[in-house]
């Protein structure tokens, strides 16, 4: 009774002293110190650091006008305003051990992220443990709110590994970050066994300081499961119900491949407001009972920040973060980026079919960081292709994004 | 070391001198003080009001039982428990900008609301963008945790525009609210398009007092699309696998209308205890190869707080809000309303097909407000059609709803 | 003006003498005094247990490789890795009332239990309405974060009746655990009615100290609806797509009963660090077109903690609960179980077919609890029937399990 007697005078006299309402409570906690944080989300972590909870999420609204070969109706222009992502985010940290839960909102729902880590051994050799990215490419491999462009390069589209279940191996610090991990690919029919994928990265650089930095990297993917086609968007997606074309090389008859290796090159660097980047990736699809497909791409895109400010970059990674806005105007950038997609070799081979050939897009945009959570993006798309696909081949875009993260 | 050890000692010394365990740690924020909520759910805010973060939620236990004209078996009584809704919903501010994230945990998961709005015009101009309320009539536009009866009167479910991505510019301040939007509606199969709809309302209260509110309204929408039919269900949901009748008037053939447009008149008032409350729809589907649709309806609705709480209200949006119990034992109110829906014309085109035809509903009810969270609900439906559905033109309803929210 | 003065000088005063940064800002309440807690999660409770908000989640990532008569594939190792559940739960009180979601983030999501209680009665009255475990079986019926084996036993698996919506009435004190409730089977098609299960289940504690505890409980389910099978998974679950045989028998020919009736009884103890606990289930569906399906099944575990940690309990639902690790490597627990699940008679009726027949299952298993959050868990499954399945009548398995809850 006297407990709750002080507590109550405490109480009142703390709401006085402090901040405003007479009726104010005191905040204590169960044990370890506590600081809390809100930006729109919210974040609790112990002052030793031993624990801590944060809740964010993302949303990504976007509009899109798309004509020409890009759309599959020929001569018609396609348009949509919809979800491109919306996540629910919850990530905590319990001493040797951390978390992430990132949930799809969009479609019924989905796993976007999943897994456990275990940073007992230090920063150089952590272990992640459910689905998660693989880390093959550079901006496959950094956070979708983060890329330059609205849509990352078709190359990127074309060879990404998606977010997989399996145990990585990852680390980084000023000079060199790495993933190796195996992941699994699909449940193969004949045997109800698992096919695996197993992707590598390294990233080295050379230079580190806050006005030049210097990235380089390679990576691999070895993969088994069933295969049976390599492409590319042509730099659109095509609203909700994905109503634009691909360029890619599949084969024909039910055929499939039952393995498929892929590897790439990064080449990256930031000169104060200015950065530069470009990734090569080359992959190839093959089987006992098939004819190999085979392609390969690049990209190369150049960036100025108007206002003045730096890319981010995150070393554990090997990514590029985000642009933080340094006045109330928030930030500016413009960005211009080259793409290209080919289809090597048998195309003459009846085993294999050819839609649309070697492809190109020209994207240049404009992103305005409003402020720490909000974001508008403006891009210009202009795509080719080597052969008509329903009678075109080229075809051009417009795409905004309302990005909200907290 | 030395601040780890006054840390430590001030902790212990706060716990002490604050509130019970001799184990408390002390809780601070990263900058901004902080003041913090729970009432089931949580919220965080700052000091300054420039950022904050909550998280709540909704759980909506039905029990219905039916028969008749209602049930789609003739001759027997449907029945069901089921969740009618049951949603995670988080939201939160950062300076100029707020968001809400609601989701459906109900069948496999699903957006309910998703947008972020830009506020700095002020309350009269905000911009809400993403999938929202397009705010067509009063009690469509009003939560669903805060309508009268358990479920919306006919007219209100057969033209209600549901929740779309697009975007909204709204405001209200004592006297007006209004708001105009343009929404999606769905994407043309000819050319992958998107087909939009309009909508607007305006709201007057010539008096706004505690114990005397008056509220006029009127809104329309003019949409492109698909529509192929006008239909209202006859009081009652049926259940999670939704067996209950509907009446409706529809095209016959694949044939299907390019165009609707709907308007509707809304009048409410409360007076101390009662509240009052009417709404008048009409709608017309047309198209270039099809004849039109046309359908109309309203409903009158008297309400009573026995304990004498006010029905609450919100200027933001014009809409009626929660009923706070005053006393220990909650608040009680019961009410009556008579729903009805019309299909005009056209019965004898062989291009149109009418099912039920005009239907009229009363439904009688009470609801126990039994604290802040939970909420009791039973009603007792009676619905008429005009012709047979399966040999029946009336029948009866018991429907019963816990409501919990935090 | 002044007062916003005055509370940041406090606040830069308190953030002095308290912990650490110079920016660090004050915590309050909107009145109620707040206890938080981060493990990993985040809790708030007001200081007079009105109120609380917790939000935690849990993961379960496993891999499995299985032969012979576990994989539907003759001759062949299935295997697979995936999350075996993923939940995000969230739960809180508002005085007399308690709510609880829990959902599932794996397939395209869905609730595992959403509900609401009404504690006003006190804890032996406890009234929990919406989806819920129905209580049938102590495995069954205790959370799967704290099962001894990766898979609870076969009869568990076979008569576990799932959660289902509903009303519960439970309650238990150191003596008696008990819970009696009617739940949602289905909704029959003949009349769009509500099928439903009545389940009751009574623990009785001869002996609660904290070295000993004897357990003994009975429980019944008898249910309503369309049932066509009783069968239970050889051990394993298969992977995410469930590439493992049951044992099981079932109607030909689209025949199915309109009832089933099962009983179970359970026994357990724990002697220090030892733990000992068995079961039996009985099941019959019956109708009047068909003839009864009958099926029974038990188990017998035992297990010891080699760290010497004791199986936690809980009395309110009468279920173990977690072994909480009491030294820094973590808590170690081996344990074996001998499952039995046996198809009775009814073999020579054409108008049941018999996969499988009588099935056992023996499970070796270690776990280690590493810390509060984090345990691994690795089982060796031995799985034989009685007659022929695709070609085999035994098999093996190991399956490993990360869990992380937090």
């Amino acid at each position: 009774m006297m407990q709750r007697v002080l507590a109550a005078m405490a109480g009142g006299f703390m709401g006085l002293m402090i901040s405003g309402p007479a009726l104010a409570g005191t905040v204590t906690s169960d044990g370890a110190d506590l600081i809390l944080k809100t930006k729109g989300g919210f974040e609790v972590t112990t002052a030793d650091g031993d624990y801590s909870f944060k809740v964010g999420g993302r949303l990504m609204l976007d509009y899109n006008a798309y004509d020409g070969v890009i759309n599959t109706v020929e001569g018609q222009t396609g348009s949509d305003i919809w979800f491109r992502r919306a996540r629910l985010e919850i990530k905590g940290k319990a001493k040797d051990w951390s978390y992430l839960m990132s949930y799809n909102l969009t479609g019924s729902g989905s796993i976007d992220q999943l897994h456990a880590s275990y940073n007992g051994f230090g920063k150089m050799t952590v272990l992640t443990m459910g689905q998660q990215k693989e880390g093959f490419g550079l901006d496959d491999t950094g956070s979708s709110k983060w890329i330059t462009g609205i849509e990352r390069a078709l190359a990127s589209d074309a060879f990404d590994t998606g977010n997989n279940v399996g145990l990585k191996l990852h680390g980084g610090n000023d000079a060199i970050s790495y993933s190796l991990g195996v992941y699994k690919e699909s449940i193969d029919a004949d045997d109800n066994a698992l096919d695996t994928g197993v992707t590598g990265r390294i990233v080295y650089r050379p230079i580190i300081d806050d006005d030049l930095l210097v990235h380089l990297g390679a990576g691999f993917t070895a993969r088994d499961g069933e295969f049976d086609s390599l492409g590319a968007r042509l730099g659109v997606r095509g609203g909700e119900d994905r109503t634009a074309n691909r360029s890619r090389v599949r084969y024909a008859g039910g055929l499939s491949g039952d393995e498929q290796q892929s590897y790439n090159l990064e080449a990256a660097a930031t000169f104060g407001q200015a950065h530069i980047q470009a990734e090569y990736f080359s992959s190839e699809v093959s089987g006992a009972t098939a004819p190999d497909l085979e392609a390969d791409g690049y990209y190369l895109q150049l960036g100025w920040v108007l206002t003045g400010e730096n890319r981010g970059y995150k070393n554990g990674a090997g990514v590029f973060d985000k642009i933080k806005p340094s006045g109330p105007g928030g930030a500016w950038e413009v960005f211009a980026r080259y793409d290209a997609f080919n289809v090597d070799g048998a195309e003459a081979d009846p085993a294999i079919t050819v839609e649309g050939g070697d492809a190109t897009v020209i994207t240049l945009g404009a992103n305005w960081y409003i402020n720490s959570n909000a974001k508008l993006s403006l891009n210009y798309v202009s795509s080719e292709t080597d052969q008509l696909i329903n009678g075109e081949d080229d075809g051009d875009a417009i795409v905004a994004r309302l990005q909200f993260a907290f």
